[in-house]
């Protein structure tokens, strides 16, 4: 007889619940996008819908009819009532018993949660620390994929040594991205973040964090930065979907310029706001 | 209110059931074994659980006793009756609302298969073609974690051609070992394999594989092959839990020797066959 066994507990192979079987937890098989609302609006949705499909198109789950997940996006965000919102949701090849191929008929499954978001105030005002870690992802992160154990070890590891975040250095000893975040630095008047290569993820608050910068005159540099590099910057700060611009002041323990947030990031984030509204 | 959705479904989010909260499926937070059993006779349990014990260790999941590990793989086998069975099994870091960092206390989820396993006497006596892809995985492979996406990618590019198994190729142009086993190059009297640094995985089945050679009389180098000296090959194998040794005969679509599997090969099968009883 085909078993399953939860924690202690023996069942039944045939009885066992969809989400048991879901190529998501046996393979990370999955995608996913996080969106947050301002103020009651979803801030950037045809983005991050869009971003999802190249996602989708990337690891070859076919037949998601976009439309519907917008649809399901507005109609949970319209449930919840919850006014600065964190949308999460993912969709995985589907569930079958584990083996590394699949049927191309199997049905992907959505999942989508909404929560509220904390309060970023405080983190905005006195900037973040953040530290290095090797970046241990895969070499498509490119593909917003469920296979983050990677930046799970470097974010538990920037938590152990009082970090927000850890910063992902590769093995050219060049700085990617955060373990969940776009990574910017500020010279003078010049705006430095990682190219968008195949292992940097194409994220939106980069975009309107480049786009915030035009407006305040800073010219925008492409190019990743070594950690020395960064630790010498004017300003740092990181740019993520849930809190947007956030003020770095300490890399790897040593403070940025006074380790107050500096002037342009200030600047960003009030540009950015208007973008929101 | 904080709610969730699956497929079309709202449901309140602290209604949701704890396999919707699993960090094995937001990040792969979790790692695993395949064992596989002969005539009634599991094959290897101490081995699998002394890699899985180092597993947990290195993504710092604590305080699962190994011994309980042992009794539930006994006890499902047990239950399953079956003579010829894999067992896979699991162990994530917990159920909690999707955020990287975690809570030390989080209880740890485990989830175990026990299925029967194919009939592998076609494949063995004819063997099978593989086909090479980029190396895509994180740069943690020697951890059996469940980020596994780049290898379901590359076995359905060699399904696509095909093929049964990827062969992995990293970014020097060599061979790591294949998207779900170790791969192996006979050339004269020489056993060659990849060595075991931090990004191949420390194969069972590569170990055994490796005592049958001895047992033979191949002298073992541990050093990568490139494809093009894989294709030059007198013979080409790869080991894997579930199927131990199979013979390889084309390579990228080109016949390797013969076409048929190998003298040695053919040794080796029997060889492995010896250590099962």
């Amino acid at each position: 007889m085909q078993i399953a066994m939860i924690q202690d507990k023996i069942v039944p192979a045939d009885e066992l619940e969809s989400a048991y079987l879901d190529r998501g937890i046996y393979f990370g098989d999955g995608v996913y996008e996080v969106l947050r609302s301002y103020d009651g609006k979803i801030f950037a949705l045809e983005e991050h819908l869009a971003r999802f499909a190249n996602s989708l198109a990337a690891i070859g789950i076919a037949g998601v009819d976009i439309g519907l997940i917008r649809s399901r996006v507005q109609k949970a965000f319209d449930t919840a009532g919850i006014s600065n919102a964190k949308i999460y949701f993912h969709i995985t090849r589907g569930s079958a018993p584990r083996k590394h191929t699949f049927d191309a008929a199997l049905k992907p499954n959505f999942f989508l949660t909404v929560m509220e978001l904390p309060d970023d105030k405080e983190i905005k005002a006195n900037g973040i620390a953040v530290s290095t870690h090797p970046d241990w992802r895969w070499k498509r992160c490119d593909i917003k994929s469920l296979n983050l154990l990677a930046n799970v070890l470097a974010r538990a590891n920037a938590a152990e040594k009082g970090c927000a975040e850890a910063i992902l250095v590769n093995e050219q000893g060049r700085i990617t991205e955060g373990a969940g975040s776009a990574f910017f630095a500020i010279f003078g008047q010049t705006l430095q973040t990682s190219a968008l290569t195949a292992n940097v993820l194409p994220s939106i608050t980069r975009k309107f964090a480049i786009k915030a910068g035009k407006n305040v005159g800073l010219e925008l540099i492409e190019k990743s930065l070594t950690p020395q590099q960064a630790t010498d910057a004017d300003e740092l700060f990181i740019a993520v979907t849930t809190k947007d611009i956030v003020p770095v002041v300490r890399f790897d323990g040593k403070l940025i310029s006074d380790g107050k947030p500096g002037k342009y990031t200030k600047s960003l984030i009030w540009e950015f706001r208007s973008f929101t509204v």
